[in-house]
């Protein structure tokens, strides 16, 4: 029994920096794989990212590194560069994640002239080649201009960089589908992912791009409104926010009955010809649904608000802050099968996420981040002359 | 030679509605994957929600179901579900995607007694089997109180599903980590994804929970700066707005030369004691860089500063809606190697994305949803009784 180490055996070399290609490489370790990170001597570029602990080590590096081993060579020397390349292609089924294109030595052509089984791995800006970083693409495809209120028509980028996180995932099931491939036929396959083309693939896969072609409609921002279906949010009389989602007529029906709001309702259907019950006669018509729903939330208190949502089961969420994720040693974290405590040096003990990915129940649990070079030695075969 | 279809041969039974999950398949079939969605007499529910096209015909149902089979049957009988569960078992390695725990007659126990290698792949909202949707685990993880400008302190829910289509993406991942732990050792595995853990495991893998819990620092909305380096978006001489990213030292040293601002960033450099070449204090100082690029972009037209920032090499975009993405048919679309022609019943042709995954530089055509019950003389047994 592996347990959650569903990729016992399988190492990857990853030649990465940033969050996209270094996520990759988490996703496997989390699931049992052996990744290497090689750095450059003194350590990647990203090691020194914010945010970073008071001892002035950076928690966004240690967050995407949890649990690989790391190697510091000198990657301007060709020498140290063919110890990266036999480390590549010796032993086992070989796999390389990078992001990088820099070195023709590293390249796909010219490890896989040494092994066709080899797996390469890479992710590019561009589809063209060109580079690109999250909040590019995140300007190039359309999403900031929905995203907001009205009243603010300038477009606002999203915060979490979906497109990174999409990217270094799509390179694990572009990776772990050419591992499948290999298992059948022996043979190796270059892998590619483009970040732009992730944010594009999500825009025509939701819609937005055959909607944009196929018809006149021009979608406008609408806040925290959720397109197609009634989702809004409220504020309750001691001042929380909530957000409330009413995706089915089931969760209509609780809602009325959670507000005794049912007759109100029943009233304004009949007037307006439309039926609440229907998914999208509640999008079209949240102008007046919501503010017969933000009268009750103003004079319900929150803990009275949320015992009845949750009780009739209705889809909502209090706003949350990091801090308050974070507070109190991450008290709220430690409550959660995903957390797990990491006592990351130059950090110290803190609430760190497993694999959101669970197997049998069980997950690995999490690890910390290597520090820079730890270890060359047990992965490096001595150089000849030594 | 199997091109781009790197999972032929994997067959994968879908009962699903909405992103997560349906995006899990699309991902598979867009590999070569045989994916067979199963739904409810009629169609999923989710086959209305919009974006519709003008006949009626849900586009975001076809974006997320190109390429698969669709088969419907009568879910609430014990004896069409009896014919769904005989299609997963029979046959070659059976793999199950789905969101809902609803028939324990589909779940992994009564279908694993069946077949000790089935690959269970189960989506809920949270981890503990509780309802949730990408709008309320925004809500739950504290993006939205940093997304926005600094002035609008409510949150701001980013429009793009990103947790929805991560949660899709983990459990591609899940299902083929499992594979290939079946292809070693002929055993299945239940696998399961919350769309909460997603959340929350991306806001640790980042940093920003261990920022919570060991530094006293509470970050606070910045607009559309990126956090820890120079990025922000500015409005050229005709009304254009661009976004600019300025990572690394080349970067802004490209810029400076660019915009001609190195003699004023020299003595502003020397005046405050710091290093623009320096990514943190880049983000430390950003409140003076901004005014002085603004300065240059506002006397800059459109084209003139496109030609400079692409000559420099300067990460950037400008800003672009669906509404210019899909114009003239998709015209812009056409030119990337992304996209392909699909002609969707009730709606018509349009250019729709391939995988954004390429395999040796190959990617498969995107092909049409299929429509309700399409596949089932084609998928089904016929029944005993016939």
């Amino acid at each position: 029994m592996t347990g959650p180490a569903l990729l016992a055996g399988l190492r990857v070399v990853e030649l990465s920096a940033y969050v996209a290609t270094p996520l990759c490489g988490l996703t496997l370790a989390q699931l049992g794989a052996d990744v290497i990170r090689v750095e450059p001597l003194g350590g990647a570029p990203d090691r020194t990212r914010w945010p970073l602990s008071d001892d002035g080590t950076s928690l966004y590096w240690s967050g995407l590194n949890k649990g690989k081993r790391a190697i510091a060579l000198d990657l301007e020397s060709e020498e140290d560069r063919s110890r990266v390349a036999d480390l590549i292609v010796g032993g086992g089924p070989c796999v390389v994640v990078t992001n990088t294109e820099r070195h023709a030595d590293l390249g796909y052509e010219t490890l896989s002239a040494r092994r066709p089984d080899l797996i390469h791995v890479l992710l590019s800006g561009r589809a063209d080649g060109g580079a690109a970083v999250d909040y590019t693409v995140q300007a190039a495809t359309g999403f900031p201009m929905l995203t907001g209120a009205p009243e603010t028509p300038a477009p606002v980028n999203h915060v979490v960089p979906a497109w990174d996180v999409c990217a270094g995932l799509y390179l694990a099931v572009g990776l772990l589908a050419a591992e499948r491939h290999r298992q059948v036929t022996g043979r190796g396959r270059s892998i590619r992912v483009a970040l732009e083309d992730v944010a594009l693939a999500t825009a025509g896969n939701l819609g937005y791009l055959a909607e944009a072609q196929l018809t006149g409609h021009e979608r406008t921002k609408s806040g925290n409104d959720v397109y197609g279906t009634y989702g809004h949010d409220f504020v309750t009389a001691d001042g929380v926010r909530v957000m409330i989602v009413l995706l089915t007529e089931r969760h209509w029906a609780k809602m009325l009955a959670a507000t005794g709001l049912a007759a109100a309702f029943a009233g304004l259907a009949e007037a307006l010809g439309i039926s609440f019950a229907t998914e999208s006669d509640r999008y079209r018509h949240r102008d007046v649904i919501t503010p017969l729903l933000a009268r009750w939330f103003r004079r319900t208190p929150y803990a009275e608000a949320a015992e009845t949502l949750t009780r009739h089961r209705i889809l909502w969420e209090r706003y949350r802050s990091f801090a308050e994720l974070g507070r109190d040693g991450g008290a709220a974290l430690r409550e959660l099968a995903l957390f797990g405590e990491v006592d990351q040096p130059g950090a110290g003990p803190h609430q760190a996420p497993k694999s959101p990915i669970q197997v049998d129940g069980a997950r690995l649990a999490p690890c910390p981040a290597p520090e820079v070079g730890q270890h060359n030695d047990e992965v490096l075969p001595m150089p000849a002359e030594n």
